[in-house]
Order: structure tokens, then C-alpha cells, then sequence
């Protein structure tokens, strides 16, 4: 072979696991098909290249400049960079063979050429889950999403989050109560910064957005009130009969609060925040954010919202819909940082299988039944001392050893080694297998 | 939303499905993850761009006018055409945190813009299993891989297999004891064109290429032998003695057949086939090609052999290894063509649940616990007429309703219907899910 080495390494901003890291990260993604499909939404998988005035139909922006995009011959190609515009290409051309809702979930690599930075990936899985209509789409849709998202969070065993929900008409009602409804952009972007800059700050901006003072506070306060559900839908309460659309939007609200209580998620997981408007003008409806409450520094971990025209780009027809996306990549890195995972749950194989004579093929034949009973064996084929092969065990995290040894050829049994408590029983294949999965 | 639409479509070359169908493909990854990781196989998940200087360190060739390759920035990046060279950099990389041997698979998108054409894809899913040793590997590799990959074909449904086995220490000895080891390449080339070209082209090809005729001959009636595997056996062990290297050949080859017997592969699912070399250097031991045999003319569906040097271009260590490969999305492209999928394996949710009242609350909490008794279960939340609820749930292929009306509400029941039978009957959650587990 060439005798100058190439340094092997790969570009900056792309995640690999190792192998017992990249089990969990598996580990989570089958948990989450299994919630998403529990629910009837079909996986879906689309090319991570389609054509560039597909992907950047909407055009402009800072995503225009983060994209990965190259020609081909004729074509000019874009790596995608979220799941959302696959989504609305793929309704729009298969509509005439797709049943209405159509309630769909995918796991894939995006793609975003964003300057470096600690967790932050140009490579990363997202998770979306949506669900489409046909024209019209009932209101129930947008408390099953966080419910789904809740089952799913709680079953990556991730029990400290906080979906938090507004509903968009609400907020727009409100802007159309104060008279202000023409400043809606410039409100809900200053609105934004609250967190970063506090609440004088940002009465200043909506002060020098032509908002008067008082109009600018009680805004401010009400969109920010930060009671319980019970006192928020009272202060809410106060409004009523003052903007039909306000009152639609606390009306679908509360609908949809009471809707997860009937799904089964726990109180403590759900409730009203007015400040989220999650961007201008693509939601319509309810808006989520997640805040995982043991470190709300890093942001929202799950969000969506609903909308009414998925996709305009592609074709007239009216295609609501209601998604929420998790950025899984990062959340992955973030409880890895924060020592989140055990290791145990990193090992392929359930037992090490080691031969102890020379009579392989009993050794093999042992090995298959043990794995045609359900368990996930790795056989020790190579020529090592025997410390080695438990070394090896050891190191992989592999929770029992089989041996098999003359004796246990005579027996008909194995030897089985448990390598945390150190226990030693003979056993036959059937009670082995029992013994491991217990 | 813009008056101008663009119109929906993917690239050519590239493969998307409807909804039913990726349900199987979907089935299909999860049941090889299942196999792969029962021999104790751990998944990896490299970067779909690489550094150029990675993956084309082999450089040259047609697999370098293929790549999707671009710069951003400084850097010269190459979307990945295969699973091996990121397995090699990942093994030279990781090596001090990497225990061996060290058996991973990777399912995984590769790109190769070759010249469509159907059956072709240009974004592909390859499906790869590996075994690489620190220095030193057994030749029981070689058989656990065919092994694994036999009960990965028969668990994904496919029984009509045979992978054929050969030896490259055979071939190349075989060269020798014709004093012919000088032609390896010419011979190797002409062998690999029987099927194309015939018996007596080859042989032609062979006298042009400075073989005497009856050389030519018997090198050629060696290795298309087709007799049984006694009959092979007996013919091999004729040229016994004549050269050390052959004879380890034949005896690795037999030791690997035996142990694929003792790992329970079928007789039907393997075999002798001499001539198969799988290119020209790259391979030193088992190599391995897998016929579909209701229709040979596809090629081989699974392919892979032992190597001697993982990484040489990245590593001065010797990492001997054995792997193979699926070509999942045309293998699964080739099914769908001849019919092999029952599209009652693509329905998303196991029953869906419609509600009968207005009392929707009572519909979701039914619903959830439903689903809590682990089924898949689909809520009809729209405001549709009944009729148009049930050709819902026929077009999805659901092969269960659930009805919840003011009955059923009052004796805490639902009435299940089966979709095929049409019987019907008013059950509590437990035994409806039982009767839909059934």
C-alpha cells in the first residue's frame, strides 16, 4: 500500500460516535419510530440531494447562504437542510396517492454549512412529526402533536422537559385589540428578545416601533405573565368578546390543553406560554417550544406549530398541517455533556461466547442455539490467552460470558459467567438464555 | 404564497416511496439491525461527506469520476460512494479506542452519480458487515459473515439464495502449480467474462494473453466446475501437494463450509463456485458472491471477501478483516418489481379509532389506553361523514376499526371490527388489544 499515510480524520462540525455511544444514539432513534408509529404516522425517507430551486423556492435568507450546493452537468443540486421543504415537495407531487390526514415522521441528516461552533453540527439528525390535511384540519391534531412528542421524550427517558404552548390567533387578536395590528412583525420580533434583553429594552423598541407606552406594557406583560394555567385563562378571561379572533385562538388553546390532559400527559410537562410566536408568518395556529428544565440555557429541544399552507410553492391546493421537530444530533451532544447515559446500554452483544477446547464446531453450534433462543451472542473466535478474551468482555461492556470447556460438551450445557456479579452456573441453553434475558 | 409554482419532482436516479412501501423498506433495515446485532454487530454511522483526500486516497479509477465532489471554502469535499473506506478511516482513526476484533455493520446512503438507468440508483442504501482483527484474524470470520448474511436474507423473506464461496489463496495457487501466477491479472479478468462471453472466448483471451491452450483449459474447467460440493472436494483434492499455498486455500474453504453447516446454514443457501474472484487485489481469502435464484441475471445480490489491509492508506498497522455487502435499495427495488412485498405489511397504525359522539375526550382517552396496551393505534379526529372514515381506514390498508359511540362509552368498551372478516364485536381495551396482537 502507499507508504504516505493520509491523516484520517473528519471535517469540523460533523458528529461520530463511538460503537457504545452510537448504540444509544441507535437506541434513541428506534424509541422514537416506535412512539411516532404507535401513533399510525408512516416513516418517510427523501433524498438528502433534490434539485436547488426545489429546496430554496422560498429563496433568501440565511439559509440560502448556510446550504450545501453544487452543479452537476446541467443541475444545480442542495443538500437539504431540513425536513419541512422534502415534505411539502413530496405531498405536493404524490397528493393524488395519499390518503388525507397523513400523518408522517422522519429521521434524517440535514445539512447546514453554519460557521463551527461546540454543539452545533453542519451534519445533524432531525425528527419531524406532521400531520397534513386536505383542505381542513381539526384542531385535535395540534394537541396530539405534543402529546406524541411528550410520550416520546419521556420514553428516551428524558422525564425534565416543558412543552410550552400560544396559539398565533391569540397573539394576533391581541396586536388587533390594541389597535396595533399592522406593527404584528415588529411586536413579536422585539417580543423575541425578552430573554436576551429584559423587559425595559424591549418596551423601548416597541416604544420606537410607534407602540405607545402603555400599550407597549400591557402587551408586554400579558404575552410574558408567567402564572398558572388556572390564573393565565382567567387573566385571558378578561379579554373575551373584545376580537373574535383572540377569542378563537384562547378557545383552541384551551381545546387543546384539555385534549392532552386526555391523552395522558402529565401536568408537569405541558403549559401556556404566551411570549412564543416561533417566526412570522408560516404558523397559524398553536406554537411549541420545549424547554428542558434542568438547563433552559440551551433552548428549545422540541418545536412546531400549526400552519395552513405547507405547500404554496408547489401547488394551489390548501394543505394545512401541524409538525413539531426535534434537533436530535445536539440534544444527543447535550446529554452526553451532561453524563445522561449509562454505558451498559452501549454493548452489541448480549453474551461473549468463548470455546474452551479445540472442537470449534460444537463451539458454533452451541453459539447458534443460544442465539436462536433470542439472545445476542458474540462467539470469541481468536487464538488468546484466556484473560484476554474476558478482557475483552470487559472492555465492551458484554454483561455475561458462556464458556464452553470439555465438561460442558459432556453435559450438554454451557457455563454461564455473570461478569457484574461474577456468579458461575452450568445451565442448558434454554435456562441461559432465560438467565440473560432476566 | 407565490403564484409561480415550482414543479414537484426529485432528481433523476434517486429513489422515493410512497408510504406503504417504505413502511417495508423501513421493515427490512430493522430486521438486518435485528441479525446483525444478535452475532454482536455494532451499528456505525459515519459522515456522508468526507474530506477528498479520505475517500479518494485509493485515487483514480471510475469511482472518481462518479463522486459528488464540490469545494466549500478550502475544503475539497467528496460525498461517500461506499461504506469501506469511512470503515477504514474509522478504524485507523479510533484504533486505540477501538477493542478487537471488531465487528460493526453500517446501513447506510452512498452517492455515485453514474449514468441513470433503472434498477440504478445514484443515491443507494448499502448494507455492510465487517469483522477486522488487530494484526491476526481467524478464517472463522469467514464463515460467520456468510453465515449472518444468509439468516439476514432469510429473515427479510428472500429463502431463494445461494451464496457461492471461493478462496483466493486456491485461485492464486492454482496459478502456480500452472507456473501461470505472473498472468493472476489477465486470468482473473478473462474468468470474470465467462457468463458474458462464453467458454470458448475466454479461452481465446487467454492463448492472446501467452497461456498454452491446454493450460488455458484446465485452468478454466477448474474453476467452472459445477458438481456438488463432494464432487468439488474430490476434484481439489487431486491437485493436493502440488502447492502449499493452494492447499491452504482448499483447506481454509473447506473449514468454512463446515463451519457455516455448524452455524445452521442450509445446504441449499451455499456452495462452491471456483470462479469467482471479486476484483483484483483487494481480497486475499474467502470471497463471496450471492445469486438470487429465481432470476441469476440480477447479479449478485450480497458480496463481500477477506482482506488483508483494512487501512492502508491510512495506517501503517495490519487490519486484516472480512465483510459483505447489500445493496439494499436496488435488492429492495428488484422485489418490489417482481411482486414479492403483500402490501398489508405497509399500514402505519394496527387499528384505527373513530369516534362516534361528540364527547371527543372520551375518544382520546380510550384511545390512549389502547395504545398503552401496546397497540398502533390511529385517531380519526376530522369531521368527515362515517363512510368516509372507513374507506380511510380500507385505503390504508388498517386492518382494524375501533368505534366508540354512547353504547360503548356506558358499558367502558369499544366495538372492534376486523376489516378482512368484517365481524364485529363489543370488547373492553384488554381483549380488543388481544384480538388485534392475535
Amino acid at each position: 500500500m502507499s507508504d504516505v499515510k493520509v491523516k484520517p480524520g473528519i471535517l469540523s462540525g460533523f458528529m461520530e460516535l463511538l460503537p457504545g455511544k452510537q448504540k444509544i444514539f441507535d437506541n434513541m432513534q428506534a424509541t422514537l419510530r416506535e412512539v411516532f408509529s404507535s401513533y399510525g404516522f408512516y416513516g418517510l425517507d427523501t433524498p438528502v440531494l433534490e434539485r436547488t430551486e426545489i429546496l430554496l423556492a422560498k429563496g433568501g435568507g440565511e439559509t440560502e447562504k448556510q446550504v450545501y450546493r453544487f452543479d452537476r452537468g446541467d443541475t444545480d443540486i442542495t443538500m437539504r437542510y431540513d425536513l419541512t421543504v422534502p415534505l411539502a415537495r413530496y405531498v405536493a407531487e404524490h397528493y393524488s396517492d395519499l390518503s388525507f390526514p397523513f400523518k408522517r415522521y422522519q429521521i434524517g441528516k440535514v445539512y447546514r454549512g453554519e460557521r463551527s461552533q461546540k454543539g452545533r453540527f453542519r451534519e445533524f439528525y432531525q425528527c419531524d412529526i406532521d400531520i397534513i390535511g386536505d383542505g381542513k384540519l381539526s384542531v385535535l391534531n395540534e394537541a396530539e402533536c405534543p402529546a406524541v412528542m411528550a410520550e416520546a421524550l419521556t420514553a428516551l427517558g428524558i422525564p425534565d422537559f416543558k412543552i410550552r404552548i400560544n396559539n398565533r390567533k391569540l397573539l394576533n387578536g391581541l396586536f388587533e385589540i390594541y389597535g396595533v395590528q399592522d406593527k404584528k412583525t415588529e411586536i413579536l420580533r422585539a417580543v423575541d428578545k425578552i430573554e436576551k434583553i429584559g423587559r425595559e429594552k424591549v418596551i423601548e423598541e416597541l416604544k420606537e416601533n410607534g407602540l405607545a407606552e402603555e400599550n407597549a406594557a400591557d402587551i408586554l406583560d400579558t404575552v410574558t405573565f408567567g402564572k398558572s394555567s388556572a390564573e393565565t385563562e382567567e387573566m385571558l378571561s378578561s379579554f373575551a368578546g373584545k376580537s373574535a379572533l383572540f377569542d378563537e385562538g384562547v378557545s383552541d388553546l384551551k381545546r387543546v390543553m384539555d385534549a392532552m390532559r386526555s391523552l395522558g400527559v402529565k401536568e408537569e410537562n405541558f403549559g401556556y406560554d404566551l411570549s412564543i410566536a416561533r417566526g412570522l408568518d408560516y404558523y397559524t395556529g398553536s406554537v411549541y417550544e420545549t424547554q428542558f428544565t434542568p438547563d433552559p440555557s440551551i433552548g428549545s429541544i422540541c418545536s412546531g406549530g400549526r400552519y395552513d399552507d405547507l405547500a404554496g410553492y408547489f401547488t394551489d391546493r390548501p394543505l394545512p398541517g401541524v409538525g413539531m421537530s426535534i434537533g436530535l444530533t445536539r440534544l444527543f451532544y447535550i446529554l452526553n455533556e451532561k453524563e445522561y447515559f449509562k454505558d451498559e446500554a452501549g454493548s452489541a452483544a448480549e453474551v461473549l461466547f468463548i470455546p474452551m477446547t479445540d472442537d470449534m464446531d460444537k463451539a458454533l453450534s452451541f453459539s447458534a442455539q443460544l442465539r436462536s433462543a433470542g439472545v445476542r451472542v458474540q462467539t470469541y473466535y481468536e487464538d488468546k490467552k484466556f484473560k484476554k478474551k474476558m478482557d475483552y468482555a470487559n472492555k465492551l461492556g458484554i454483561p455475561f460470558v458462556a464458556l464452553l470447556g470439555e465438561d460442558e460438551i459432556k453435559e450438554g450445557k454451557i457455563s454461564l459467567k455473570d461478569m457484574r456479579s461474577g456468579e458461575q452456573a452450568m445451565l442448558d441453553i434454554k435456562e441461559a438464555a432465560a438467565r440473560i434475558k432476566a
